[in-house]
């Protein structure tokens, strides 16, 4: 069986979706079984709304809540009885292989790296998200985990991003983009240029600077940048979203032939809506930390935390981190030929 | 008479349609006189296809062209007789009262900055773009021009961009946000920490900082923010627009209905896209070099052309420069009571 720990009141709509996206998960995996944490009486009282008592799901009573407001250092120091603690305590005693959280993200990283640590050889941890393209999943890393990262940092999230795109997206040999301001080796600051040279020495199939359009152009498989431009971006795109929403819906209002027009495409629209919709992602992996750690966002719906705890059942199965691992490892042992063997990949929780 | 000196072979489609958009422009606005720099056969070409011969619209040659490709250094250093340099020097020796450029940013900047000087206390230049929101206009200051800022140069920019606000956008007390990861004075890097103490203590209406989803809210009439995200944000912009287009296009076509339906909505559609064009802001003006500079979209259309010029001339009319010599000295003085007069306001070209 595989053991997911879930931050039962992180989120804003925690407890409410969080259990009910739990309990869609423990229902459409036979393999999975579910830890919530959180206020007992809380949680057991939804887990009753949906006929839950016992079996693959239980309860880990925490006294504590982080709230989205709290600083990470607040949410470390002052509360250690938090959901979110308790989650990352289960993962680091071994009593389940992997936590999810809807929670504040600061305070997910803080205690994820405090706690769990990093993987060998690993310098910081870096967030990475699916993104809807015009030719599937791009994966872009870091989106807010490390806003001043270093050029080592970035190279660790191109392994890490490639690493992500061949197991849990089935590519072959991903394609990375460096997010900058121009595509010449000469753009952005020096931060950026040198990291240019190491990906481009990198061995990784690495396809050069990428600007902004190409976000969602699908260009490549992994977009490695930094944390604030990332997290920017990221948040962006739903409100530019909301905001073609907003203008479709008030100009269709003024036209009576475009009403009709929009109710015929009502079903075109939900569409692109689905495939545009971070719910289908579900969640984004902290990589780097050692320990499956997958970050939901603040709204997430039900829908939203089921995918999350699909996404973090992937990542156990197809050993990701043992892959990362691997990845570094061989990095940091190319200048010795000849090439290095896979390190050994440990067990995942019987 | 109020001059403007376009740089006739910049952008993507130049000489073609910059030469066109000029031709609007002059045959837009009577006070205007424009000035093409560039192949003096190429654009007389142009020119002679519109029916221009003479009058408002007249041709500097200049034997060589800035390319897209080309490094602001090798710009500056190697094509002195570029179509860019020779607007440049138009403006510094007050034979026109402004450049519009559709060519090469990096250039523009380095070219407008190296030969006409900042204006007094400016540390840095910004291009502050206008973006449509749900709520009218807002102004992005820095896009590009500053990569890597400091909380002096963050600051200047809200002034800059609160004078733009005031006095193009007729905004009485323009509102102003910074860019960041989240809403706390504890959020973002130290410079952006150091910049929100600066923008509270300024006097000007600082709401706080905002994050990449209120970038098209409208919460806030200027968005301060670094070069290097702002640039990212704005190139994304394009992307995602060209995104939603193409799944709209592609899912429609998958249904007859809703190929009926999208027939009733197009206008409503088409209204959209106006709305939402770079086309009708034209330029972003280049804040904090002395002398009005705007630069457009390497892709500018006719239009686009049209109204980067139309920026200019309003920038001319409305004193901008004069008003951002103002709000800096203003700012600077502002420890010492009692508040300092205005600096006089020289005259534009008459």
């Amino acid at each position: 069986m595989i053991k997911v720990a879930v931050d039962g009141m992180g989120g804003d709509f925690a407890p409410q979706l969080v259990v009910e996206g739990a309990v869609q998960a423990a229902n459409s995996f036979d393999d999975l079984e579910i830890v919530i944490t959180g206020r007992e009486d809380a949680i057991k009282r939804e887990l009753y709304r949906h006929k839950v008592t016992g079996g693959k799901i239980s309860i880990r009573h925490a006294s504590e809540v982080v709230e989205m407001s709290d600083s990470p250092v607040q949410a470390i120091k002052k509360k250690k009885d938090s959901s979110l603690s308790v989650c990352i305590q289960l993962l680091k005693q071994k009593e389940t292989d992997a936590v999810v959280t809807a929670g504040n993200t600061g305070a997910a990283v803080a205690a994820a790296t405090l706690n769990l640590g990093l993987l060998p050889g690993i310098k910081r941890p870096g967030i990475a998200i699916a993104v809807p393209t015009l030719r599937g999943i791009t994966i872009a890393v870091d989106v807010g985990a490390n806003i001043d990262p270093t050029p080592e940092h970035l190279l660790q999230y191109a392994i890490m991003g490639d690493t992500y795109a061949r197991y849990l997206l089935r590519k072959k040999k991903p394609s990375i983009g460096l997010l900058n301001i121009g595509e010449e080796e000469s753009k952005g600051t020096e931060t950026l240029q040198e990291t240019y040279k190491l990906l481009r020495d990198s061995g990784l199939n690495f396809l050069g600077n990428i600007e902004g359009r190409d976000f969602f152009s699908g260009k490549c498989d992994v977009i490695v940048c930094d944390g604030f431009a990332g997290n920017v971006v990221l948040k962006m795109t739903e409100s530019i979203l909301e905001m073609m929403i907003t203008l479709i819906t008030k100009e269709i209002q003024k036209d009576f032939l475009a009403r009709i027009g929009a109710f015929l495409c009502k079903p075109a629209f939900e569409s692109i809506r689905r495939e545009t919709n971070y719910e289908e992602a579900g969640g984004a992996p902290l990589l780097g930390v050692d320990g499956v750690v997958i970050i939901g966002h603040g709204i997430s719906s039900a829908k939203a935390v089921r995918n999350a705890i699909r996404v973090a059942r992937e990542a156990i199965l197809e050993h990701v981190n043992e892959h990362i691992i691997e990845g570094i490892h061989s990095h940091l042992n190319a200048g010795l030929n000849p090439p290095v063997k896979s390190v050994p990949i440990p067990k995942v929780n019987p």
